[in-house]
């Protein structure tokens, strides 16, 4: 791949939309300079996108790919009211039906799905490792083998998951994410750290909740993330229930457990939900270093419940609370960044929540969804800056949700008011895709 | 025009997608007949739609269509927090700065994303009357003709507004919004009458607010909307501020002076918001036969708060809770219809809300964007059926967001987790819109 010259109409330098920019990319897919007054060099390609703002691509931070078999599905409450755990048995119905191809087709248009929307990069949090037999480890390749065909960039974040629950025996369809030991799970690392495409392929640690690992294994987890210089996530605080058991089981909330167990400041540790964590333990997971990773639109359909956001604050401050897809019910960082301000509003009767300390909304929300992310991930991307990746998104401003709209106010207008539509084309590490006339 | 036999891969019938059906569409564009046997007349067009569900046009019971210019705007909140009345401010800002070309780009604009969304009819709720002094009414026509020229089927919910509040006279921007009588009200209205497209044009009676008319106006008003046959809207409940200074005035909630003076049974009476409205009020504004309009998008933007849905059941069950997409901050009948229920989960830590009688959610959620808008308007739109008027929109069933979803799943899936760009074609009264390759 030669170097190539970006010009846009507007470019998204992280305070506003600059005008009539040209931004330089490398032949190993990196940011080299940004500029005004740039010209081709000699068999460097010219991309020109007039009509067209160019942004940070999205960061999807957490995402079960698999799920998106699940869309439309689970939505029938006969015997009256649903909950997340009559859910979750749809959730086992549908992984104990999966078949290799199934699976694959499954996280191919998720991912597709993705990049349609804007999003460059997934962290995928894999806990689905098994599609015949409780040993096969499977579905962990072909999680990598669909990112690739679908050209998004990802983390797999690798889920321990040893119990069903709080030392109970994995049930049912659950023996499909079973990960026997932690020395079975490093050696399964080991193994997939090969199979790596190096340029958009990385690897992360987890426990899957505190319900799935021991507390012996929830530290050695962590350390290991340390020590290989990963990232480390975990679902932590969705449900109600999880607390409770956590409570009965240790005396404490799961946050508390983390934080007796962990220091989430020696590697980069994303918590995600935290829908239900105490204001005091939010704070001192913050203080010493910890990251959030909310999913609106997920935590909305499976009736969560509304997390604090406002005690979150200093955590967006500092880039450390990220958007995720998780379900994948339904794919849209717009609608995930637009809702993670509304519920807010909605639930404080007041508007402006998640804003920055200028008050401004749009690049808080934009951060949010891309450097918070990036940082999440352990990954340079998430800004147009020299020295990352160029992964990137186009917007269409001749698109009718951004008509009429003058510039000073395109990014709100982007953010509140745009369909996915407006989403034109992505560029993940200099490669840009063309599959937006299928996939929007 | 002559007749048409329109040819889908799936019809939804009110219950259920049926398979390969035809509907005959007569040459005044109202529905014949439906079946799976019919052929083609003499004479009659044939409209096959490979690939294509074909459903009932969404109706969009609540819109100001001039907002669409506030797109991006009042999102910045620097001294802080920010209201409902800030947000106002910024209203009237806007409507100080239009002028009469503006203004009616606007409305056209918001008229165009509005059928590319699936809505073919707007309850376009018009308080926006004039454009150079406050006497001109010069507004009028142009939302008229601006709903001809996108060519969607509109009723011109037109509102009176006499007092900035409760017995205060209106102040700046507000002139803008003035009837100064009934008298001249009454006149307007019949001026309006002959102006009407009879095919896809009509007219319904508002009171703009309990802060912008006094209850004797308030009970004119609404027998003249009985007298002359017409629907009767009005803004109810939307903020706390407006029922205290109610209090204050009446001794009662807003909802309380409605029902002491007006009897929702005796025409299509529909209340916008109730946010704010308390259960036994609202129970009893259910039983004689009142309507409700609920806006998410909007509600949610303006941080109104959480109407108690719940409450509703009994309103929804018969087709009389409808929605709408009011200040068009965005434009989208299906994120609307998932964030009802959505906002429901958040608020209750419970799925499927709003269920119809047998738990089921797509079909009441259609319903509600439907045949309960079309009632709240007093049209015979809203399903398809012999003598409903033909207001259709086709989905593309190849479209990525429904891509791996089962048939059975199919509405759930659109409605949970499609993008606009799912909607493909619309056709309002039998006459097909061809907009969407701009206004997608």
């Amino acid at each position: 791949m030669n170097g190539q010259l970006i010009e846009a109409d507007r470019v998204w330098t992280g305070r506003t939309f600059e005008m009539h920019q040209a931004v330089r990319v490398g032949a190993d897919g990196t940011v080299l300079e940004i500029g005004s007054d740039l010209r081709p060099a000699d068999g460097e390609r010219r991309v020109r996108l007039p009509g067209r703002a160019l942004l940070p691509g999205f960061v999807n931070a957490h995402s079960h790919a698999f799920q998106r078999g699940l869309r439309g599905r689970g939505e029938r409450f006969p015997r009256g009211a649903g909950s997340f755990w009559t859910w979750r048995e749809a959730m086992y119905e549908l992984v104990a039906s999966l078949d290799p191809d199934r699976f694959r087709d499954l996280c191919i248009q998720a991912f597709r799905e993705m990049l349609a929307a804007g999003m460059t990069t997934v962290g995928e949090f894999h806990y689905f490792h098994h599609l015949s037999d409780e040993h096969d480890f499977a579905a962990d390749s072909l999680v990598l083998e669909a990112a690739r065909e679908a050209g998004i960039r990802i983390v797999l974040l690798y889920a321990y998951y040893r119990t069903g629950g709080i030392g109970s025996p994995l049930q049912g369809g659950q023996t499909r994410f079973s990960t026997p030991s932690l020395d079975l799970y490093r050696k399964r690392l080991d193994a997939l750290s090969e199979q790596l495409d190096p340029k958009t392929q990385s690897l992360g640690i987890v426990a899957h909740s505190i319900r799935a690992v021991d507390l012996d294994e929830l530290e050695a987890l962590h350390r290991e993330a340390c020590d290989r210089g990963w990232v480390f996530h975990m679902h932590l605080e969705e449900q109600r229930q999880e607390i409770a058991a956590c409570r009965e089981a240790y005396g404490k909330t799961p946050m508390e457990v983390v934080l007796d167990r962990v220091d989430p400041a020696a590697t980069p540790t994303t918590a995600v939900h935290c829908t239900h964590t105490e204001g005091p333990s939010m704070e001192r997971y913050l203080d010493r270093g910890g990251r959030v990773c909310i999913c609106p639109l997920t935590e909305a359909n499976l009736a969560d419940g509304i997390a604090d956001l406002p005690t979150m604050a200093d955590g967006i401050r500092q880039n450390r609370i990220s958007l995720g897809s998780d379900s994948n019910a339904r794919i849209s960082m717009l609608e995930e960044m637009r809702w993670l301000e509304y519920v807010q509003r909605l639930a404080l009767e007041r508007r402006g929540v998640v804003t920055n300390d200028d008050g401004l909304l749009g690049p808080n929300l934009l951060n949010i969804a891309t450097r918070a992310g990036a940082r999440s991930l352990g990954l340079p991307v998430g800004s147009i800056e020299p020295g990352q990746l160029a992964d990137l998104l186009t917007l269409d401003l001749g698109h009718p949700s951004l008509a009429l709209v003058e510039d000073e106010h395109l990014l709100d207008a982007l953010i509140l008011g745009a369909a996915d539509g407006a989403i034109d084309k992505v560029c993940v590490g200099g490669t840009w895709k063309g599959l937006f006339s299928q996939a929007r």
